[in-house]
């Protein structure tokens, strides 16, 4: 199964792309806009996991050749440039292919950050009406921190929460996220109950940035 | 310190008079609209303790009593009553008097439950509009399970943020949310961030109704 991580240069895709070159041997392609860019970070990736004596299979692709090429397309952009990155490769998107989503969108104000709730009801539904409608939209990894994800030499134990129509996506969806040492996938039910799944991720910044020794926090429900 | 638990009769307020109960000696008072029900409850809450050998200080009254006696007033009443319920007591509330609301608004559908953020911004600061300008408001133990908080043969890691705008009320209100075997109480920040806290309640539901061997779930950050 090949997975590509759309915008795989940034933060949560740096964090999902090692964590899955680390844990797994599924073949990764990072895509971004800048195909160069994309290649010198899917090399930089691959150099680390080699350090680390795993030799992953990570290659760096434009976000639409990316998209072309795989099973799994997770879309690792902020929240403002979800609905252009889609729209950019839907067509290269195949009736099943599985499209993921871990963005959120957030404001901040004095007292913190909170969600930005967008009229369609969430990011995730967003997503889905961008996408292709035979294309099965899976909301995952919205509550994940970037940095403690990219650092291999962090451990955790943390959940995320699978929302979406498609029952066989997202039971992919999950697979994918337990390679993950340490996370647990949980069922959040349907596209519909994604807002607050998404709104717990300002909620993690903002005990952050109010209690002192907690950083980079992920969520356990138990 | 005196708590009084107003609609200390119901679900969440059982839950936490009977850990203060179990884990402490402070006096509860619970409040209900009806003094006979607070009366009654207060047995029983009395009783189970007994039972485990704790002997406790548990006294029933109407909820304005109740309020009157306190130094801290947990209104444990459904978000529906929150506003009437803290109208009732408003003039019992002394200047130093702690509010303290657990209230989440949610509604359902198909797929689940939903947070239902009033005009407020959050059903907390509904409750800090309603309260008398002296006196603090603090949200806190909104994404406790009552029924898992009640039986006192369950155990738990679980978390529960305190927002408020008032850091010597929410630092009384962290005090004893820690006095409780397994709950650790973190800063969420003011109270213009209680919507991320709230919106986790429906999520927990959520959860819970999709995932086989869930039940009663809270949550830890970590």
């Amino acid at each position: 199964m090949r997975l590509a991580l759309l915008g795989g240069t940034g933060d949560i895709g740096q964090g999902l792309a090692l964590r899955w070159g680390y844990n797994t041997d599924r073949e990764l392609l990072i895509g971004s806009r800048d195909p160069e860019k994309a290649r010198n970070k899917a090399e930089e990736y691959t150099t680390e996991l080699e350090s680390r004596g795993v030799e992953a299979d990570i290659k760096g692709f434009e976000n639409a050749m990316a998209a072309d090429r795989a099973d799994v397309v997770i879309c690792s952009v902020p929240a403002y440039h979800l609905v252009e990155t889609i729209e950019a490769v839907a067509d290269r998107l195949d009736d099943d292919t599985v499209l993921v989503t871990p963005a959120v969108g957030m404001k901040r104000d004095d007292g913190g950050l909170h969600y930005n709730r967008p009229g369609a009801g969430s990011v995730t539904a967003l997503a889905a009406d961008a996408a292709p409608d035979s294309v099965a939209l899976v909301g995952a990894f919205h509550n994940l921190p970037a940095g403690r994800l990219a650092d291999l030499d962090a451990t955790f134990e943390w959940d995320t929460v699978i929302v979406g129509d498609d029952e066989d996506a997202k039971e992919i969806v999950a697979t994918l996220a337990e390679d993950i040492d340490g996370l647990r996938a949980l069922d959040g039910g349907g596209l519909g109950n994604a807002a607050e799944v998404e709104a717990v991720t300002p909620l993690l910044i903002n005990l952050a940035m109010n209690n002192e020794g907690l950083h980079d926090l992920g969520v356990r429900f138990q």
